[in-house]
């Protein structure tokens, strides 16, 4: 896919997630090697201390390797599983993922993802996540 | 604590985070041995094939893992980490987390969480978490 | 299978595991419930500190999740990936694992397991661990 | 700490791990930026079709991890957590482990790890490995 039209279709695929839209989910960049959301902090997405809430953390670093699995396997998808490590308050105007495939096979790929604060300008590790991403089988007549 | 003040402090710290409340968490029962959240499913909770989003059950995950571990740890906690497994698509009224505490010191706790779907009154499986809570060690004066 | 050839056929698997037969691990028990191994502490399967090795602690997590992936799911498996937590200092005379499914279905099997150290005959939790079982699927002929 | 002294101090750890020495483990390299161990591949290391043991493989990762932890936190360290991907079957004459630290403050470093297994001479990517190693806190006198 060209790649234009690939970050077209991830933009696609982006507002076509009810979840993404209501918390303003933004696809910044998108290629076979780097899947880039982008998320704009607001009042209603800190938790108790002002941080980014460690949910709203972890939600992007999940739909970031999601969709970088999910360009590099073909057919459906789903996320299998995902870890996060949180390094550090995330504070700032904005949080930035960016994911690449680590590596992939036919029925899978396992994806790392880095997510940045945003503050004056200048980005800080906040979180490091790791997962995988699964082809969902086809179905067999007759068999299930 | 006695356990309708547990009960109420859990809601005051959920009612503090603008995240939780954007979203629609509620405290369903607290204890030292059980925290569980409900989340009542909407549309716009959804991701393209009309499932919950896994960031919202990543979400659900780390905030009951993150309640469940601040009761047992005392002080400022953080959560240092998380692995969640998405063992089926989340589909239903409701999102339910249950989280307890496996092993506990000073300083850490390491909690398991599981997250069910409630569709027609029943509950499924949907995803299984593991995390670790972690005190905010108190800053030696003069040393950083 | 009737529970003493299941029993028999997980000590077979063990015994097909040259690591597992230098290391001395032994099937305590195996039922589609629960997977348990068992492994005898010697001077050379400790660290610098006395306690059991770490990686001796995660291999016995991971060969337990494994087993109890694999009576779940049919034909060849593989194990995907693994988390664990160590709650703590694994001290004493002996290592058991157990081990038991979350989830299945055809593909995949979610697995959790504790470690516990055995010493003066009580156990104490030492490791919390999950991980992911992956039947491997039946290459397609003339596909790769 | 001059190079040559931090590979000499890395060896010498491992050489005091019994473990490590039955398994032959070897510090490649050493410096605040890469941890690098070494283990030959011999047919009591391997599994039952022929590859090294998983356990073996998150045993080197785990080692690896705790290493580049421990030569950035100051004091006595613990492994408090791993998550590792296995990513295609370990095969070859040598198993290397490659471990980065991610992010570290006070109390703890993040920590990833890549494994490669070597064949004919060439390295391939076996397993994604990500984990925290943290400082052990000193015990308050009086308080424990």
């Amino acid at each position: 896919m060209p790649p234009a039209e690939l970050l077209a279709y991830g933009r696609k695929v982006l507002a076509a997630q009810p979840f993404s839209v209501l918390l303003g989910t933004e696809m910044a960049a998108l290629s076979p090697d780097m899947t880039e959301l982008r998320l704009a902090l607001r009042p209603e997405l800190l938790q108790q201390h002002g941080f980014a809430h460690g949910g709203l953390v972890s939600y992007l670093a999940d739909n970031a390797l999601t969709i970088a699995g999910g360009i590099t396997l073909s057919g459906q998808i789903v996320t299998a599983e995902m870890k996060i490590n949180y390094v550090r308050p995330a504070v700032g105007e904005a949080l930035v993922a960016r994911a690449s495939v680590v590596a992939a096979w036919r029925t899978q790929a396992v994806v790392r993802c880095d997510v940045f604060a945003i503050a004056d300008g200048s980005e800080r590790l906040c979180a490091a996540a790791q997962g995988t991403i699964a082809a969902v089988p086809p179905r067999e007549t007759g068999k299930e």
